[in-house]
């Protein structure tokens, strides 16, 4: 127990993306999926303010998991809520605090993200921090907004490895900038479309005349179906896909999806914004099996639009984009969210976990000439 | 066929509400659901700018229908939409213009009440108003908003007699001001609690320092249960409800509900005010029956709230109440629901229609009895 | 800490339910509410297998709170799930597990209410006891369903002092038959409709002629509003409710409204008789604030319909009642959940908690007393 | 007046799919998405008993519209209902009944495709069909089921020209087999993509062992986006794209999908089959913008799923799927629904309209040499 201690504040310590930054994200190889342009990082903190943080846990043979937190702004977010929606692809998923964030359009808390059986401790553990944050003493009620998938393969999940201090520790890591991607962090120890999966991200940045707003987005992989890759049919050419035969293919998992924007939305408009994420799914070559978690939370980090915990009057103004103006804004969501499930195994490798269990990253030379066989990234 | 029309036309010439002026509202027999207080003429025009207009259709030994319209302001609504949202207590029902309300967050035409087999000519006639409005001359796509309840006992609701033409006298004839109830456009034909049912409204302004809101509800009242007025069994002193022994009582039937306020509410927090007129039903003994289609439509009149229909600019600037803020007007809901349900009964009449069949109304005298049995109303 | 322990053990040890059975159930005073028949216990426990679990933590100054435990049939409800849907009313709250239950039609686990900030490590708790339960050794995803209220007032709500082991207790603890009331697990330290709020429980029994089915509801009540009792006004004759002049009365809070019946529905009509129960807050003098968490889970024990963990084939064959036989179930949701919410206010008892709070229960003899001006209970 | 009856009449009188005929499926040119097997018809009619009929409009220089229906079976649906479900991916739309589908999971009229415009008077000929229909005369509640997109930049919309005989024709010619594509009934006037849209319709069949079950998919196409098929970016080749510089692409419209399956599934599953065609839009390089009225439709003809008008019983037994074996039938709705938006453009052809606008079809040639670039389809 003290050994498993000392291991586990040993890695906390090391740097977490040592090992994934020896792969390259899906752009830097050439893979630019749609038509709109990604901002500096292209990653979720592309929209100002916004970081993110990891924890990830991989100790001895078995655990293989961590949690991932996104952080809207980097002010007390109790006191100063943004506006935000949910949107359920699939239900199966133990998702915390969505009904919540439906009824009064806000999120309260950083968003974190962690493995199926966690979900319940790190809600917890979001709880404490929010109750411990300075100027939050007399707080009695915390809407936490957790996801989850499930790592459970590679992952000892039953153990329930993930701790308050693994989210206190992401919650103080979390920066804006580059966002580690691949094993980290709530993928860890996720799979996805045959490979390993895990922590992606990307973003886009609308042109000036419709709005120059940032889109960034976020997601944990851990879901099946048949890879397809800026419009190559991968999973196909490499007989990695659901209903192969004779392949062992689990097409059950889940897949958050985080979507940021600078964009002055309601949450009504957050949660059209939010649906398109889904639509990521069609282009990858995913369809949301039954037992995959499959749900997107969408939030603005727009100043005009913070909730303030303690209401100045009855009445306030706020900004917002019309209707009519949110065509880009859809199309930026569904562009982010296919390269950052891109990214995320791009980046991810090969991981060992319980029971000796290996799952291979996606192999890049061989992807790559499947990619150049159908002209699917950008000739170098 | 032209006597037929020859009396509708006479028909549609007179005062509407002459035979409904002599019964008296709920208030007025000291009947005074909840704590809060009624605008001036205790109905939804109480919101500036709201105006109601009725056709009633009463011909010959068989047609006992009609519909109602009630206009959000004086414009032209398409050029200057209303936010608004929508709530579906029990969907058995063929509520119009539901889904792009929902999913735009506003209204673009008065909304109409009638018949539940004319539904579909009367949203044309919206669509053909809306169409023909000055200044539409370019418009391609309307999404008119109706209700309805099924009337067909007392009417011959297979003829579907509700005509364009009705719908736009009714338009015509919407006025601010006092609104007819009981017997009257989409209410002439339908029952409800045991009694003939009708139109009904009523109101409430909040205290100043609440906001000074108004908040106003039409209903259209075709639905069962167990009759109870201010916390007084009717029904049952009566023997006349739902499951009474030996009583051919038809529980099923529906019930429209409109909601306007002059309070700044996004489309999400008019959608909670909507849902709030649904425990309504609770106070007056229903229980939204399986074959009753129960809707609520929720609208803001607050001039900063209004959508034009071409977009200056990307963002806009508006108002809105914070959802602290929002329990005196869920309150005011539920209390102007109730009343105006009340209001429909009181004021409706005894109606005789096809094949013979006669709905009595409540009976003013025995009703009042009880009530001062129950304590239930005003000591005079 | 060590003394905090022991006192807990003491208190586990004790019935807990003595000092609630001095007082008496609303129909045991002659409130009747309804046409409907309660089934021999007037008790969610009259549908066949349904337990029902509390541990209540009454310890020192300001520990006010606890755990209430339902659970739908004896067995091992994760390997055998029954149908379920759920129904929010207002979604200020953080009711755990409602997306899986609204996207696969069942619960798996035993429904679980404690407060607000326990809801995660409770959560946590019915996952650790589904993990340790026999026949669930490879289970790596489980969906625990809790609910809460906020007994922040009378509680030290912040310390989370409902830990695994009262989850657990409750769990064993659960029988069939009599439920305790009032002031006992989850309820132990809620105010409702300005008094000392709690557990309550009612049922209804359908005539043979409508399916012979029984509903049962229970309520942990935290909620304001103008308390009506079967139609009698209390809450204005006490002048203690919401908006009362110079009375400190706090409207938000929440309810949980848990619904079981032996009728073989679908989840889709489950979700139909969700609803319902919500229809009680009009009859009862709530609107369900702004800040209350309103939430309702109905669920049906009909062996027909349970679903095994492990499915024997692609399609089974289940029995589910016609949309056409549902009204009578509605009507028996309303009226259970409006007389158990009457009975948690009648079986409370004063309650002393934190910083020397009191809240005073519903005083018996005046309430009795303003029934009677109002004939709202039997004469005796 | 009366030479355009004739003309129609005329119209009406030829064989509907003539010129359609002239072109040729995505399959039949190599196109071949997704991994699962087509039926025979690749109709949506392979779902046995299932017939689809169109009227087709092309009259004068601006009418280019019409009405396409599907039945779910041969018989009187009003009094033999099947299960279904909606979804809605966008609701910028004048969808109607889909609040009673989602109430009561179940369609009791055929559902009937056609322009924005007309709408309510194709609902109001559904409902006028029902009524007439032998057996139905005594009904006097129907929910007729209407789709409808926005063809009015060829045709002159305002004109609303669809009138009743023109459903009841499509009603009557309704077959099971061959279902036309392209300029036909529905999608007459309808563009989608950047090119002439229409009807497109495809079909897979489970392998036996996941249950071997049919679905099959009608689209009515008229939305924009990014074009790509079966991977290959088409519309960025042919610069015909959302955002394309220079170009004026219109974005907006709507895509309306009808599911039919042979698989007894409840409507809680019909729902979740409904949403995933959603995720055919990402495939097709569409996102859904903000004025697309994008809905689904999904429904069982599986005999024993069928509700009678007039239940025999209170309770009935049923089949269905249970959910782990939904994920082939999710499948099987993206490939279908992908394959079917193909068929509408493949088969559409050049089409004049009002003002003397002409829409190009998908170019094949240069659009086969585009797919053979990125190896999108199967080398002859």
């Amino acid at each position: 127990m003290k050994i498993r201690s000392l291991l586990l504040i040993l890695l906390l310590a090391l740097p977490l993306s040592i090992s994934a930054q020896e792969r390259q994200r899906a752009r830097e190889l050439g893979i630019e999926p749609g038509i709109l342009t990604p901002g500096p990082y292209n990653a979720i903190t592309d929209v100002a303010g916004v970081s993110v943080g990891h924890t990830t846990l991989v100790v001895g043979d078995s655990i293989r998991t961590g949690v991932t937190v996104i952080r809207p702004h980097g002010g007390n977010i109790f006191q100063e809520k943004v506006p935000a929606a949910v949107f359920v692809g699939n239900g199966f998923g133990k998702a915390i605090g969505f009904t919540q964030v439906e009824e009064l359009g806000n999120i309260e808390t950083p968003i974190a993200l962690t493995n199926t059986l966690n979900a319940f401790l790190v809600a917890n553990a979001l709880m404490d921090y929010t109750l411990q944050t300075p100027g939050n003493e007399s707080v009695r009620s915390v809407n936490p907004v957790v996801g989850e998938t499930n790592d459970g393969w590679l992952n000892h999940i039953r153990g329930r490895h993930v701790k308050q201090e693994h989210v206190f520790k992401a919650l103080e890591n979390a920066q804006t900038g580059i966002v580690a991607e691949g094993n980290v962090g709530a993928g860890t120890g996720t799979r996805a479309l045959g490979f390993k999966g895990g922590i992606g991200t990307a973003s886009r940045v609308l042109p000036e005349d419709k709005g120059g707003y940032t889109v960034g987005v976020l997601v944990q992989t851990n879901f099946g179906g048949i890879l397809q890759i800026n419009g190559a049919p991968v999973g196909r050419e490499m007989n990695n896909f659901y209903m192969a035969e004779d392949v062992p293919y689990v097409v059950d998992g889940s897949c958050m999806m985080i979507i940021a924007t600078d964009a002055p939305l309601s949450p009504r408009n957050l949660k059209r914004l939010a649906k398109r994420s889904f639509l990521a799914f069609g282009r990858v070559g995913a369809f949301s099996s039954n037992g995959s978690g499959d749900y997107s939370i969408a939030f603005s980090t727009h100043k005009d639009r913070r909730i303030p915990y303690t209401a100045a009057s009855i009445e306030r103004t706020v900004k917002e984009v019309g209707n009519d103006f949110m065509s880009p804004l859809f199309l930026a969501v569904v562009e982010a969210t296919e390269e950052a499930i891109y990214n995320s195994l791009f980046m991810a490798e090969d991981m060992q976990g319980q029971d000796g269990r290996i799952m291979k990253a996606l192999p890049i030379e061989q992807t790559l000439k499947i990619l150049d066989q159908y002209k699917a990234r950008k000739q170098e």
